[in-house]
């Protein structure tokens, strides 16, 4: 069996910031209705920047924005560079209208590729207690 | 710009159950030191049993497995059938041992491809308090 599979943007980040804007294609808006009835979503996006075969190939990274941390796995970590450049974040839905999300906490740049989104759903999704190492808990959320 | 791009599967799950046994493969192992600092990953999968064109331009759904689920768009549920077929659990590392992780809550038939794996991050992952539809809270988990 092949191990590889085609993934299609469904949409893009227009504007990335404090409150970001997530346009979804023409397309594929019918697959958001009803979506203000959740007050967050996961966002599945595309680290575009990073989609070059030797990112791709990275599997150790030492995060550089966490004070402190050691290198370690790719999926250990959060990083932009690893074998699947998919990112995701879990967003809250600020305002919906004509195909597009604004939300607040996605941490993409403007131009970013999103390739799916679900709504969040605290009884799986939601686990406050999780172990961390420490040095996450140091700079950036992710 | 093209919106296509490819996924490379780095795993499978090899046994599905209360613990489910998901391997990762030789090439991608590296990937995961230091994994066991973490007590929660979150898993990409691919849901390969809906990857059929059919499937892939499927909207919108009336949640079967949830009793009084309306219908609605594919990005406001955790519905298999979605443009890009991304399933994602949150689970808990029971084991780690030979590029192998054993781990409870993963909602993935045996032989489903692994996408990617990251660490939970309580910080950013967790909103406990996040607004559902009511019929979210019937039937499984997700």
């Amino acid at each position: 069996m092949s191990k590889k599979r085609n993934v299609e943007f469904i949409g893009v980040v227009e504007k990335s910031g404090k409150i970001s804007r997530v346009k979804v294609f023409t397309k594929f808006c019918t697959g958001l209705q009803a979506i203000d009835r959740y007050s967050h979503v996961v966002i599945l996006y595309w680290f575009h920047l990073r989609d070059s075969k030797k990112e791709r190939c990275t599997l150790q990274v030492t995060p550089k924005r966490h004070p402190g941390a050691p290198q370690g796995g790719v999926f250990a970590s959060r990083s932009p560079s690893r074998p699947n450049p998919i990112g995701m974040c879990v967003a809250k839905i600020v305002r919906f209208k004509n195909c597009t999300l604004y939300v607040r906490g996605l941490d993409a740049v403007e131009g970013t590729p999103v390739v799916d989104i679900k709504p969040y759903l605290p009884r799986s999704d939601s686990v406050p207690g999780a172990r961390v190492p420490t040095w996450t808990l140091r700079g950036p959320k992710t």
